[in-house]
């Protein structure tokens, strides 16, 4: 292994060196996310709507347009020390089986119990709730890392925390069920009887598997009917990718330490948190015209919202009783098929990350799982660490963009993000070992089915 | 949270301090610790005798007694950037909760795809195996860290790996068997028909849950009745700890960078590697009389080689096949009882350890699971970190020093190994929650019958 002697294998930030800001891309663009909508009125939300059902300072991170930076506290940060800096790896024996000349690094956020950079925002939501005097949250998780990150959060803020947990995550991921319950939480496999809309949406699709869209409309239900609760939502809102900014903010203080540039900066995309945060602070310096690069969304191609997505005004849940956002969707009664495993099944996308692929700046790129896994076998054989299936389609297209280095001799430099480690998904690992693994395309009928049932007013693709 | 400004919350080394040669404790032993016998005439074993199960590098490492320290091979050391340094954690929120005075450190190694410590001497062993030109190596594994260690490391030297896993930990843990699967490695459950030795306990003593030294049994012969394999071991031997030393390198140079000095060194024990790696360099001071330290063993009170078992020769493996060493042991045929979760279960203990205990020279402690599950859940909830029950057994003696400490105001430093995460046991974590979880001590009846077949020969004890 031949490795650079100017650039350790592993960059961790001294403590003095962590960022203690968050970055606000939004401040940055010239053309804003579209606002979040009140799903009666059409109009756009203000504080007083959003505050129902979301914490009041939460509110107003996701009304904030104008400040670059927003101080991160200090109790947050605190809480960051338990498990940040997260290192930025250079993946020197990646590189050199590849026989790339491209020069790899990867932001790996795996290494805390959640098992991925979902506590980042957690951590940020419960301290809020907390500050606000309230009794506890709720929220969905679908493969459950961001239900194990929410858990952890409130149980170090001594918060209750009601999780409801996608019916077939449930079922296949026992275990993530029990860390939650290790960090006090409550978990209830969606759809449920505890919620109005999880009774109606059984009634309707009696033996329905769930959805990320379903669990979302149990645990609003679930905040608005209690008293001292409020919900949040670990992925897709403007405020969640501002936490997330801690991510993007570390590794372009390591990189600039050490005088690295990426050509190249990859993430995978669910609801976008993680894509967002990696690539805030690049994204403000393309914005501000000071500095180019090329982003690359990776998403499933099971769950195609912005490859094959509208853009338009959609709700976030399937229960249609959240709020609208303008956002590359696939429809709020869209579920990928059964054969998808792990995460990144969300039907639509964060609405900054789609103005900004709406504007042309940023690309995305849809990966089938198949090889996928593929990609993350060959990196925990190589790189030691056993990946997530999420975080598998950055390294499906990182390994893509340094293969095609090899072809063309360039020497770019790639970032990708390593959003969290595959611990809790070994029954798909099992499958695609056993080669019962397959690959889905959503038909173009099936995808019209979902675009059909989009909410139509006057603006709704505006 | 108040924090030393002087010191970190988390200590990691750079890459320039990182330690480039492994200590052997042996050397500075004045009572080396007895050797290995031919199990048939009863004669210390040399080189030759040894090789025939162990690759040659290793036996070297296995029988030097006078070299302070061994030069940690280049490609080991690269490995070891992968997932070193580990971090050396403050434990300041636990310190807070405790309300203790006591400053608590742990060295965290469930950093890595192993979750544990193993993959420090797992790498080496795969490097020596490959620079001897053999095919592959087996071994057994019982919680399934070792085995998954085992097979990242060949893996990553394109080495065949055949895994005897403990068959309760094989069903209870289907998970890991894919880890090992996604590395290459075949495991298989043990005992199994695949060996004579594996047959004739099936025999014995059919529906047989397996045990340690049963695997073993059946790893050895596997390895002597295949052109090109060798047997490796994850604990117990001298190499191990002498791989191991890793661990208590770092620390102390990451303790002497901030003058913190330990005055109690905890650590959990099984067969004695974490241990044994983590105090390695502070025993030596101790040795050579420049510092005084406590040290703590602790096991688990259903399976006490150090706290009930007795310092004889005896065979490390059910079959009776292997090297017998002199060591503190429950008897070759003991198996804790079917209620004790997690590993810590092999019936004897390291050689290294077995004389220093035997000198005075640390203490051993015996703690029941519902204790340790206590801790372990309180700790992951303070802390963040979701422990191995087996290190968990640390966390408890280490909560116990420092409420001791709290009764008498004193401030003293306690340092612990904590080595590795539980998200493999987390059906051993669903117990304790639904309150299914009970303690067992062997009776002393059970623990004459073990200590009835120890092999007897002149010299025997000693």
């Amino acid at each position: 292994m031949k490795q650079d002697d100017q650039i350790p294998y592993k960059i961790y930030l001294r403590e003095n060196e962590m960022p203690a800001a968050w970055y606000n891309v939004r401040a940055d663009m010239k053309q804003k996310p579209a606002p979040l909508l009140n799903p009666a009125t059409h109009q756009p939300m203000g504080k007083e709507d959003l505050s129902a059902v979301f914490c009041e300072e939460l509110v107003d991170q996701e009304l904030n347009e104008t400040d670059a930076y927003i101080e991160i506290p200090q109790e947050i940060r605190n809480f960051y020390k338990m498990y940040r800096p997260s290192p930025l790896v250079r993946a020197y024996c990646l590189e050199e089986k590849l026989q790339t000349p491209a020069k790899i690094y990867y932001k790996f956020e795996g290494n805390n119990t959640s098992g991925s950079h979902k506590l980042n925002s957690a951590i940020a939501q419960a301290y809020y709730a907390k500050k606000q005097g309230l009794k506890g949250v709720t929220t969905e998780t679908g493969a459950g890392q961001w239900g194990t990150a929410l858990s952890m959060a409130c149980s170090y803020f001594d918060l209750d925390c009601k999780v409801y947990m996608v019916k077939v995550s449930y079922e296949q991921k026992p275990f993530r069920r029990e860390v939650m319950r290790t960090y006090g939480a409550s978990v209830t496999p969606s759809p449920s009887e505890t919620t109005a809309v999880g009774q109606r949406i059984l009634k309707e699709h009696p033996g329905t598997s769930g959805s990320l869209g379903c669990a979302i409309s149990e645990a609003v239900e679930a905040a608005t009917s209690n008293e001292g609760y409020r919900y949040v939502l670990g992925s897709v809102l403007n405020q969640v990718l501002l936490h997330q900014s801690i991510i993007g903010l570390e590794t372009k203080r390591a990189m600039d330490k050490y005088n690295i540039t990426p050509d190249i900066i990859i993430g995978c995309a669910g609801g976008g948190s993680n894509l967002g945060g990696l690539i805030a602070p690049f994204m403000g310096e393309k914005l501000r015209g000071e500095k180019d690069y090329r982003f690359i969304a990776v998403e499933p191609a099971s769950c195609p919202s912005f490859t094959r997505g509208k853009f338009a005004y959609d709700f976030c849940d399937t229960g249609n009783i959240c709020p609208l956002a303008k956002m590359y969707t696939l429809g709020s009664s869209f579920i990928p098929s059964a054969n998808h495993a792990g995460g990144l099944r969300f039907h639509g996308m964060s609405s900054t990350l789609s103005q900004l692929y709406h504007d042309g700046l940023m690309e995305a790129r849809a990966v089938e799982q198949t090889a996928v896994f593929e990609a993350a076998e060959q990196f925990a054989r190589i790189e030691g660490i056993l990946p997530a299936p999420e975080s598998s389609h950055a390294i499906r297209a990182a390994i893509d963009e340094a293969m095609r280095c090899k072809e063309t001799g360039e020497e770019k430099t790639i970032l990708f993000g390593l959003t969290g480690t595959g611990y809790f998904d070994m029954v798909a690992y099992e499958k695609f070992h056993n080669g019962e693994m397959s690959d889905y395309l959503p038909t173009d009928a099936e995808l019209q089915a979902g675009f059909d049932a989009l909410p139509k007013f006057p603006g709704c693709e505006g």
